[in-house]
């Protein structure tokens, strides 16, 4: 795994860049539209939308870009595995051409055009549907993008805002004929694809983690003014890896429980598996959350007692100074009587109280245990 | 979508009126009266109830309003779908009659009327009920209004407090021809009623995210005394909106859940979507509320932190002090054999010395990390 | 409805008097005996039991007060409903006679005597039973009465511990033929007394509704030492409503969800509706019970702040006059070398040493903001 | 219902005895035995295991002391119900001996021995089993004791720990025939008990109720510094009883659950009675931990409060003071040229200054009400 | 059982070894593998994996150790139940063959493996598998290991990180024939090994209430500044620990809920048993948990009311001094017309003024209760 360039301080804690987590307030424009149709909400990222297919069975394998929808006809077969992946999300003719050629519901393709959709998994009558958001790590920024995939019979189409995307890995097993993709049908492929993508999340997650224990030792040492900004920023970003992980796991759940004949009972402790990734994934985030608040009233107590400290100490030394004042004072009086003003010895006499006094009172609180 | 004029500072934040939080202590006239009796509770805001119907079919399309709920007879027809929009709701016998001709129970009628009445969804024998409130941005004020629904077989009456309503889209659709409402039943007629009514309550909850930014912004500069009078404002306001949207969503959950056959099973899919969005709604007013409580716990702690820095500072700043006054009191007395006052260069010596002292105690407190 | 007259401040929101508050630890004497004795526990409010019947049905209607057991033998008729009401528990001799009659067991009678009883509704084989409290206004305090009902066949008892009670609007409805009651069983009947105790306890919890408004704006204007005691008063009062609804909920969900021939179907639509009711009475205690606290943490924060101010004030106050105080001790020292004291102008000089410095430093703690 | 005896203050909220509280740390010894084996880790409260066995049925009555296991064999018999109550726990050969003859299975009488077990109800082929606590009031103290029960077809084999028991109202009624348990089975039996063990848990809870009531009293009016200790104290009394009874609840919920046949239907109305007051039981101990819990909150408001009146006063106190101090000391100065030293009236000019100055201050305090 | 010897006081408190703490970031090598990849992600403990067979039934008992997977074929037979325990994880191959062997699903073999894997139990088709922590007190510190196990229809195998483990008890009692375990199936042996973990952890969960003990004597006594650094490193370890057995709860709840036919009847109470175990022990971790949060919350409280009453006796002290440095001052004026300075007992007289004012003052504080 590739480590991550070193950052300035305050940047290192913004993982998640701010605008991912403003994002949910950007889909004003999708209002009052009717339900079930397409608007692309995002900014686009590509010119032009790029469509790949991958065919696949036990014995064949191709990999070719198309150009038009009409294509998709040609490559179509029953005995193969059809994965086709769409990137770029902004060509809302295009998406619903493909989405009548593998008979898409309406609603199923504008979950996957609505860059503000909370992670849902739902069976329609021939296919199941997942939409969710898929983070990496990208250099030195995380990079993060709204995935969905329609899984039917024999296909499954994936839609990605962007043509970079975590999948890599997986198309490779599949070329190179490693592990059990090409002899499994998509409904393994979806869960591989899941996987990949409940792995990234977990290695995201795992930097807060690492930052987490900087941060403790941080805070042994000498915490600067801005370890209470970075803490709050962290919370912010665990905050939106929650409610992102939340419903995706509720996602999975739900995967698992289907009892529709497109997945494969061979599939199923696979899903299993999954499932313990997931909670594993949300459980570190509640984990990290929870360490993030004992941090925070860690520091809290510190601040606090630091204060407390110096008002103690100094308040004692007010206190001691006070009845050393108040003695010169007397002694600064003009009385016409004043018999101890006309001693010899009365000014050293004075120092000798001075002293007694003083010391006397920080013994006192010495022994009180106030020092 | 329209913009809100831009308001005075505190106002910006009443988005919803006052009267409304208020409402729900009004309703006391009702109380002791038989269940089932009709009896409206709220102000009259229109001089008499109109009653508009829509008559559709993949067809046909008619537009009338009517005088009299005798005319009701002529338009009925088995293979069209009627909406009967009733606005203003205190005129109680007018009501009763239209439930006598649709034979809707009493009690429905009744919640109809209610204006505390909890959102809610119920099934009857010959139709499903449903009742909530809906809100909308007009001009600079957020308008909110009781609603509620009586679906049949193919049939649906609304019943609202004004003639001015949500629902202007979706006549457009039905009279235009677009979507699929003409070509469905009551039922996905309902489910249109309730998308529009969500996607409002979503346009008035993103105004509370953009405060809340603002709000942050603020904070960040120097947040003035109305800081924390807005933040306990749009508190309740939050708390408002969540008593409003949380039944809500149970009403969609059993509106997906019934069993009932007035509901077309190609519906459900979209009943599924609405689902998705309210969700969304009180997952936005929780995610609010959440950030309304961080923020008036930042603040807090920023006054907090302000408060101690001052004490701080200033408890020093007498701690340097006292000392030196004690010095200058000591060289006030008066005894008469007082060898340092007859000193030559007593005078600046002694300066040197509350120099020293100062300067001593300053460094001290740097490296105690205090100042 | 009847308006409380104005009591005197603190007595205002002892809306429930306090020997019901305790009452809870009255019923030590009812342990150690056998499971279904009778005994009646509490105080005895009226000389002798009264007993009254009301029997009717579409036809006829009959309210007859009753001296002995014997005479209801006469009463009862298969095609009437009965409704025989037992005004005062103590006389355990004659409910036990009662019960026999009605073949109603022994344990349901032991909790209709009980008066820290928990309500709840049971479903015996010929009956079904509720217990709960309930509460009414009474000029200027509440009442409050457990009450029991035995619900059978074509009969019901009630059991109360006055003569006086809620029902007098259904006793009413019953004789002038107002509303369904005269045309359905006793399983109505039962629902119509309930709704009167639900709507009871809404007219007294909008009581605290009111308080809370009044005691918000006392909050805005300067509150009094004893707006604390207040709020503490109204939470213990608002804990018992909560202690006592929750309960009742929990009974009419029972009502509910039984399957019980005694019910009929058409009576279900009105359960549904007084779910409803009670559903909101417990959501309006709750909403109360979070007012009541962000009113205690209001009135804390304002307090706090109060003497943050005064203390911040003071504090600078201090710190102004303190190097003034020292200069005025550096010139009364009796150094004989003392240039300064010799100078013509020194004192107008000291003054204006004395007026910058102090100008200096309250102009620094304005801009620092500390002002 | 005998009273308890004053104690001194501090030890009358030790209710439960430490060792009660402390006893859970000592099962060590148990760890690394086999599942089933028996091993008594208390202490031995009496020399020899007492046997006591009670057999009745609606005709016959007789109470004998066992000396062997063997006697069982004559007392058995089909017809009558047989309680065998075996008193001492710490002769395990004889209780292996007792579970042979009763076929009870080894893990049930390792819970019996097992001090430190979870209260539970569980059900076997031929029997069912309840563990508990048990608690009474005696003299002075409360006593606390393991109890546990084999129910058979008609059998009942109790455990405990010693010879006191709280029982003797149940055998008084066997003995004379009162109530219904001479007519019934070893279900009903198992039932009287538990009911009589829940009742002592009301009276011992009912005891904090009282002692919440005095400490109300108390901090109305000058509480001391023991307060808080006892406030401590009873909280992990509390404590320990919310965790004994919760799991007595969860159990006698499983009892109402079974569908064993050795659960007679008309048994059935007693234990929803008994699962009513268990219920109940557990709301008084949540109750008197909240009531404990606003104690706390209110004494320490109250603490808080007083320290800040004091500060606040003190504060006051000194700024007034500061201004004058001032003012003598620049009439302290030296300055040759210092025109009102000279002045005739200069000195009580001086005071009327001061008297102006520090009532000015004090009016300005009042009117800022800071005072 | 062995008792920890005295260590020093800090690392009394780290019973759980920091780096089993952090370990949970250890495993980001294993992101981006496939599903079902074999890979050891913890540190190499022994040279050589360590096979070691256990075969017996109610005649034979054998022990061998095995070179070869391949020797597995030779010692398996149907009549009898074979334990196979694997020391050490790193040799993946063998791992694999081993799994072969005995038709292990890939996905429970990476399990096995994968050192960050949540405790689950899962039943497969032929097999149920475990996975979990173990812990076990050697000597002065934890140990702790990864422990799983797959029970087939008349094998089980159990893999572990070390040779060292907490089973050497139920080997004894295998070998010596004591207890049912020679008599039962794989299923009961299952059932003893996880009896054997769980109690261990009782044990080590047992060490935190002593020291929970000590430390609430420390803090009655003199706590130091150490005694907070105790505390919230307990704190992490507690977390740790109910991180740890929660899941495993869980997973023994799944063990008692199967239906599969490897677990014979007579095995469920055992297995209730032990859900009974694991229940009391996530409730003492709860315990624990509830009483450090006590312990805490009692030191701050202690520290705060100290810190108060420092400020408070020392503020008093402060402000009994204050007038008299006035009246010094006052008498240190230089008015030229100044009478009381010429009166021959003025000096004896301002004593006696300053004695009555403090005096009076700190009369004044007594009476109020500020003292």
């Amino acid at each position: 795994m590739q480590k991550i360039n070193p950052l300035n301080p305050i940047e290192l804690f913004r993982v998640i860049p701010l605008e991912i987590l403003k994002r949910k307030k950007s889909s004003k424009a999708k209002f009052n539209l009717m339900p079930g149709s397409l608007m692309y909400t995002g900014e686009i990222k590509m010119d032009k939308v790029k469509m790949t297919a991958i065919i696949y069975n036990g014995d064949t394998f191709e990999e070719i870009t198309l150009e038009d929808v009409a294509d998709l006809k040609e490559v179509n077969s029953a005995d193969k595995v059809l994965w086709l992946n769409v990137a770029g999300l902004h060509d809302v003719e295009l998406i619903r051409e493909i989405g009548e050629h593998f008979d898409i519901h309406n609603l199923s393709l504008e979950d996957a055009l609505n860059l503000s959709q909370r992670p849902k998994w739902e069976e329609y009558d021939d296919y199941f549907f997942q939409v969710c958001k898929m983070v990496r790590q990208e250099k030195e920024k995380i990079a993060h993008e709204q995935f969905s995939m329609v899984v039917g019979k024999n296909f499954m189409v994936t839609f990605q805002e962007d043509d970079k995307d975590n999948f890599n890995s997986v198309r490779e097993r599949i070329k190179s004929y490693k592990g059990k993709i090409r002899l499994r049908g998509a409904d393994y492929l979806a869960f591989a694809l899941l996987d990949v993508i409940v792995d990234h999340y977990l290695i995201v997650t795992e930097l807060y983690g690492d930052r987490l224990d900087d941060l403790e030792d941080e805070l042994n040492d000498n915490p600067k003014q801005a370890f209470i900004d970075r803490l709050s920023t962290m919370k912010k970003e665990l905050n939106w890896l929650r409610r992102t992980t939340r419903p995706l796991k509720e996602s999975v759940i739900n995967f698992n429980k289907s009892q529709t004949p497109l997945i494969e009972k061979r599939t199923s402790p696979f899903l299993k598996d999954l499932l313990d990734h997931v909670t594993h994934l949300t459980e570190n985030v509640e984990l990290y959350m929870d360490e993030q608040k004992d941090l925070m009233d860690h520091y809290n107590n510190k601040m606090n007692n630091k204060l407390n400290d110096i008002l103690k100490v100094l308040t004692i030394f007010s206190v001691v100074f006070i009845p050393l004042t108040f003695m010169a004072g007397i002694y600064g009086m003009n009385f016409d009587n004043f018999p101890e003003l006309h001693y010899k010895y009365a000014y050293p006499i004075f120092w000798g109280a001075i002293i007694t006094v003083a010391s006397g009172m920080i013994y006192y609180f010495k022994r009180k245990g106030w020092l």
